[in-house]
């Protein structure tokens, strides 16, 4: 998977880009019927809602699924990545962000790198988020939120959110975003099962509260050169991995095959 | 203003009807430019979200401001409405619900006249929503949604939410909610200030947080018949209001007249 010129230049533009169907039904069927095993472990990986019951993030299921730990190397969301930052790679956070049926909570308006920065000494925004939908995403099931060339203007000052959701969060405050917004908008792409957002580190966006009674799952990927790994190693290591091994993607139709295994994290097997 | 066949065939198959620009910009200016003066008031009629201070909703501004008491009357507002309930209206409630810019919280899934019934001893559900657009409501700014044709199945049941936000409401659980979906979607009407949307007091509502820079007002009237009076007087008057005398509609151009009056209630007038 290769991105064109003028893909390139949205990108530069925008700070984000969106595939509408990336990976393939069957593809999707694969990745979601390991949601529900995921989600019913008790272990720390697994963030709940402020009610305590409802999922709202899974982190690193990448170390202990053998299906996510093949999605962690795909070329189609490996390789893209790799031609923008022009290195290698290596997995800074993987999690699955539930956002479920009628009680998926809000994400407020942040940077991830202004996280990564803040909390883990990441040198650079060079990183990506890579978001796939597992679920249709539609304008009531809390899409998520871009602010177009928000990234563009450098790490936001925030303030540390512990308080709204159950995840702590470095969250950005409301004249700022009302700027950013009245210069870029807001768009909250759409689409099926198997699209894909790929958006800078540095691009400002959220979501909205989920009162449908459609989940909406979307694993997100976030890429970090090699080069510009973490420094310090303060959150769990869950959230921000501290493996800075390149990745070296797998066939392009790894989910599909049984005689392509990766080798899990050996402590972190299920 | 007349609803044609047509637009009452629809109205009997959804519950709703909605007019994209019912009322013209310099109408709405008029409207608009009274809602930070009522918001400023610190009367037990304004209500308030959790954190005490952003404006939800305020209660009975007709009976104490000029403008929106014209409005109370107004025959874009009250004439489609006598014509389906076929009889002369009172208001049992007319407010403005704020959901303001980033901190304006959700309303659960419900039914009014489930509240209207239960609370207040209303008869039958012949009474209808009025909401009338002050600002663009838009995806991101937590549009109304409403559950097309649910305003047949008659009053769901429903548990007393005093919890999730500041205004108790009896709220409809999440399999009803499930199952009335999967008959008949999701709507959530979109468009100008001055569109209007009128709604059987049984369909099914609620709507999301609005996380965006955008606020979203909207004035609310709930159009009772007359001779379908509420019969208990739990809730505050301005909340359910007892005074069951016909509305008389004003003319057409009232918003914009200064020789139209209406005598205020004596004992609300600021």
């Amino acid at each position: 998977m290769k991105l064109t010129p003028e893909q390139l230049t949205v990108f530069e533009r925008d700070g984000y880009l969106f595939f509408p169907s990336l990976f393939s039904p069957a593809e999707v069927e694969i990745l979601h019927a390991e949601v529900p095993k995921i989600y019913a472990e008790s272990r720390p990986e697994i963030v709940r809602e402020k009610d305590g019951v409802t999922p709202r993030s899974s982190f690193a299921a990448h170390t202990y699924n053998p299906v996510y730990a093949k999605l962690a190397r795909h070329p189609r969301l490996v390789e893209p990545v790799t031609q923008v930052l022009g290195e290698d790679l290596y997995m800074h956070q993987f999690k699955i962000n539930a956002k479920e049926a009628f009680d998926g909570d809000v994400w407020q308006w942040h940077q991830d790198y202004g996280t990564w920065k803040r909390d883990d000494d990441m040198p650079e925004p060079r990183a990506m988020n890579i978001a796939l939908f597992l679920d249709e995403v539609n304008e009531l099931n809390g899409p998520l939120m871009l602010i177009p060339g928000s990234h563009k203007q450098g790490v936001q000052s925030a303030g540390h959110d512990v308080q709204t959701t159950s995840y702590p969060l470095w969250t950005i405050d409301n004249a700022t975003i009302t700027r950013l917004v009245a210069e870029g908008g807001i768009v909250a792409p759409k689409g099926s099962p198997g699209a894909m957002l790929m958006f800078h580190g540095n691009l400002v966006h959220g979501s909205g509260s989920n009162m449908s009674p459609w989940r909406r799952n979307i694993v997100y990927l976030s890429l970090c050169a090699v080069s510009n790994h973490i420094r310090r190693f303060k959150r769990p290591e869950y959230i921000a991995h501290r493996d800075f091994t390149p990745i070296r993607p797998l066939p392009d139709d790894c989910l599909l095959r049984d005689d392509i295994e990766v080798e899990l994290a050996p402590s972190r097997a299920a």
